[in-house]
């Protein structure tokens, strides 16, 4: 598909249970404008959908754009294949959306709905540090974790379009109990609700520990990570283990669909080599003898700030390759 | 692709530690002719693939067939990127084979090598219970234990050949000691040196049990499965531990690809209900609930001395859909 950098533009749209996100992207990958809708207000799909194309009719207008190539939407429990969100835990409207009819109905542009873990590492393909890639498998890792998987340059879905939900492979048979109703999701092992479990485990050992001084309420992911760099042996520890699982999780991910990168993003990665140094050295220790090329453990190269709009406006970007 | 059942014949090609079986297989996959070579006896891998291709040349003779659509190959370490058997641990040539290469060179036809577990998941889409499926799962459960993805209608590979090597992901971290130098990998739990060791350690604890009187070198698969049958408590023990593990794995392998279904075949499935139906009951318990479709747990359906034929013929079968 060939493209003009002046001729096209698409937009993205990152639904989150406080902030959705909304933002026009032009085929260089910049987000030249933006906006936003509070969804935690939205107790109605209708409304919520009314006023995000309202938003889009706008950034349009603003910016002198009559043709978008498309609209691209990661969202909680996006479904591709029937293009709706369905019982996201941390949305106010529940049951079914049909969110991709609820749109077209309005704008007569393509619509593509899907979680916002394919939303990133889609992006990461078009726009970020996995472009001229074909398989590449993306762990998101922040509140909770998820995944996104592209196998010979398209995203994975599966006959239910919920492929790729690697947070909710177990790690730990039996381990710990997960929101999901099962136990030993990689969730609870590799999230910021993980790091904290382990950090306070931990402290239950070592009751010494400076960080025990510091209230159970009080203690949060940034607090740990800047500990771990000033020497602090649980918060080191900590990361330690939670990279050592991480590790495990990206070996299984490589038996599974033979990446040529794995990435990782989200809230926990920014704690860098504190976490990214065990969690190669777990990978390299985990990973299969047969898998002989060189599987770089890499962290998104896309701007913290537009990553989810950009993975969204992915979506509608040489979609047909 | 359309194909009428008098009009073409593929070979298959089952390489195996101790025998290589070859087999003629028509357009209705019915395995019409076949023979076998003594893999165990080949210390060369040119003499091995000059007798293969004499074979070969003697079934299409003996029939009156003059044109094969090509030839399928599943061998331990497989590579289909390249052509070749790679380190096989099975086999008395080491290194690195490039089988496809050599075989062109004598038999001008398209030529696919990949592992036997690829083989099988593709063979089972082709002829047997998978068929009209696109998204299938397959775990081979033998002396060791092999996984097959078809994504799409397609075998998925990955970026290095490898992809699908689900007996050596990570099943218990830092459980039993793997062959691969790994720990806790699927292998040591579901295949039937797994289920051997299962039946040990249980054995440690229950020694008054009646299967503790065997010597331990007697003990063997056979003997559990019917001890189970016969109500022995730690064989159905034995059994049901495994099936709880499996089952994981399932339900890991879902939250992976989200296929129509997962397919079980090989030395332990023989086994039936005694270890199907824990692996069920475990399978749906871990199975994440956002998967609502009915993701059935079957059991091959190909011969069981035809399958490994069938499984190679078939990849040159449709192979371009």
């Amino acid at each position: 598909m060939s493209t003009n950098s002046n001729t096209f533009f698409s937009i993205g749209i990152d639904i989150g249970g406080t902030n959705t996100d909304i933002g026009l992207v032009n085929a260089n990958g910049v987000v030249i404008a933006r906006s936003n809708l509070r969804t935690a207000q939205y107790f109605d799909a209708q409304l919520f959908v009314n006023d995000m194309v309202d938003v889009v009719r706008k950034l349009m207008l603003e910016n002198n754009i009559e043709k978008i190539t498309g609209i691209g939407i990661g969202a909680p429990c996006g479904n591709f294949h029937e293009g709706t969100i369905e019982d996201a835990k941390n949305l106010n409207f529940r049951g079914k959306t049909p969110l991709k009819k609820m749109i077209e109905a309005q704008l007569h542009v393509p619509i593509i709905v899907t979680n916002d873990a394919n939303a990133a590492v889609y992006g990461e393909m078009i726009y970020g540090g996995a472009k001229g890639m074909k398989d590449v498998v993306m762990f998101t890792l922040g509140t909770g974790v998820g995944g996104g998987i592209i196998i010979a340059g398209k995203l994975l879905y599966g006959s239910d379009g919920f492929a790729g939900e690697l947070g909710h492979a177990t790690l730990v048979p039996f381990g710990r109990k997960c929101t999901c109703g099962n136990a030993g999701c990689l969730e609870m092992y590799a999230s910021i609700r993980g790091i904290m479990q382990t950090c306070v485990e931990l402290l239950e050992q070592f009751s010494e520990n400076e960080l025990a001084k510091i209230p159970r309420e009080a203690l949060g992911l940034k607090i740990i990570a800047d500990a771990a760099y000033n020497g602090n042996a649980v918060a080191i520890e900590t990361y330690r283990k939670t990279g050592e699982w991480l590790g495990i999780a990206l070996a299984n991910a490589v038996a599974f669909s033979s990446p040529e990168a794995i990435f990782l993003m989200g809230g926990i990665v920014k704690a860098g080599e504190i976490l990214l140094k065990p969690t190669r050295e777990s990978f390299a220790k985990h990973k299969l003898f047969i898998y002989k090329n060189d599987i770089s453990v890499l962290t998104s190269q896309l701007n913290e700030n537009d990553a989810a709009i950009l993975g969204a406006a992915s979506l509608v970007i040489n979609k047909n390759q």
